[in-house]
């Protein structure tokens, strides 16, 4: 059996130390202002997976001294009632940022309700304002899971300028705005998906790849360039990535484990945009 | 010497004919409605190159039917002042369609003047909205160079699924929805740019190429891919693209000369799209 030579990049550690800092400074901007940062979540329905996550997100704002205020809408809430509640969470000047659990129902338009949240308290990066201010390298949220990638390459200081960044997966919340802040890092970016011909050859150029499918190891480790970093970004049942991690993890140089990579990450960069929300409020 | 082999992508006749159509369009909604479709343009200073594309597209209006406000604002314009000359243009009920005379001069903070164009008026595609629009596949306005790259490749029937695409550039309104477009057309779509190493070993497995950089016959004709479709979208002093066009058109197996291929596309696209916006004004 061979031997792994790559270096786990630790998401685990690195959101624990996120998740420090964010607390220093909601406690900074309470002491200072009296103001606790506030998070809205938004659960339509009881889908198991959702009300998990959702509770999950509470206790962390709650170890990270954010206030969580939760609303709860039965599954046969309309279109519009949604989007009516999102605006009064968009209004609400207690409220520093809101996150919509995805997914919402068949039956509703979930982009309509994404855009009843104000762009300033976007924390969670899915409206079309911070889609464009990510593609633009404007000010704004990002989208969690691709800000916590781009924070696990910063940590292991991976070079982005001029390295070939394969994405696997174009998801508007996931695969594309990756894209976007790679290509915002001055990295060559090719997007792969479902409709990609000969992946294997792509995949195989990739210094850096992300993997955002949602496919059980569906990233061969054979197709990784020897030295590439690889971030897996696939969370499926079992504690299985994207990615088959035991071969990939011989050729990479750097590789996330699933899970305690990519993962807690995601839920980090929640909580800290949570925060710079509250504190672009009050200022 | 070698003989072309390539197929030209005639953009002017294509161009004659999205315009007639436009044409018949306007009149048809005039006659129903009594509303000729209504492009405001503004241009700020005097910058001749400006003056002249403004002209231009003024003058392609009244061929169309398409009536042309013009605002014109000294250089000294601050980026308040015209943010409110556009903004009332954007509440203007008489006005289907904004567009803002790119570049404004360095003092102006052009984003926040080109926020300001009602995204139902944005027939240019430069608003954040219309970008992440493009990006999600929603309906809105695309950037009028990218479409008419669009519009070209489907009226010669190019393939776009699965197909390899190279972006060369990556300007908010040409290189980066460019490849958003490709994108959302199951193209699989690759950035490089001016950090880009080794453009040429990416350029050679482009089966569709997208130049979009604006330096003369920068793309090496040896570099295309036997058999490519090659879209030069650059315009450079001289009538140069930005793809060295004889040995390329040696290689390609379509590709558009500039000038005649992507530039009357641009105006085109335009003009149909401020139609579109008067049509949906009206209903």
């Amino acid at each position: 059996m061979s031997t792994s030579t790559a270096t786990l990049m630790d998401g685990t550690a690195l959101a624990r130390r996120t998740v420090e800092e964010t607390a220093a400074r909601a406690a900074e901007l309470t002491r200072r202002t009296g103001v606790t940062p506030c998070l809205a979540t938004v659960l339509v329905g009881e889908d198991p997976a959702s009300v998990t996550y959702v509770k999950m997100k509470q206790n962390r704002c709650a170890k990270a001294g954010i206030r969580s205020r939760h609303v709860e809408l039965p599954a046969a809430t309309t279109t519009e009632e949604l989007v009516a509640t999102i605006g009064a969470l968009s209004a609400d000047p207690e409220v520093h940022g809101i996150l919509l659990q995805h997914p919402v129902g068949p039956h509703i338009d979930e982009r309509a309700a994404f855009e009843a949240i104000a762009p300033e308290k976007d924390v969670d990066g899915v409206t079309m304002a911070s889609f464009a201010a990510m593609g633009f390298g404007l000010p704004g949220f990002v989208s969690c899971t691709p800000g916590g990638i781009m924070r696990l390459l910063d940590a292991y200081e991976v070079g982005l300028t001029g390295k070939r960044a394969v994405v696997v997966g174009r998801s508007a919340i996931l695969g594309k705005p990756a894209g976007l802040l790679l290509l915002g890092r001055d990295a060559t970016v090719t997007y792969c998906h479902s409709r990609t011909t000969d992946l294997s050859s792509i995949v195989r150029e990739a210094d850096i790849l992300v993997a955002a499918v949602g496919k059980p190891r569906f990233i061969k480790g054979e197709d990784i360039k020897p030295g590439a970093v690889v971030i897996d970004a696939g969370y499926n049942p079992g504690n299985v990535g994207d990615v088959d991690f035991a071969p990939a993890a011989e050729r990479a140089s750097l590789i996330t484990p699933v899970p305690g990579g990519v993962g807690p990450m995601t839920i980090a960069v929640l909580l800290a945009q949570t925060v710079e929300a509250a504190e672009r409020h009050v200022v």
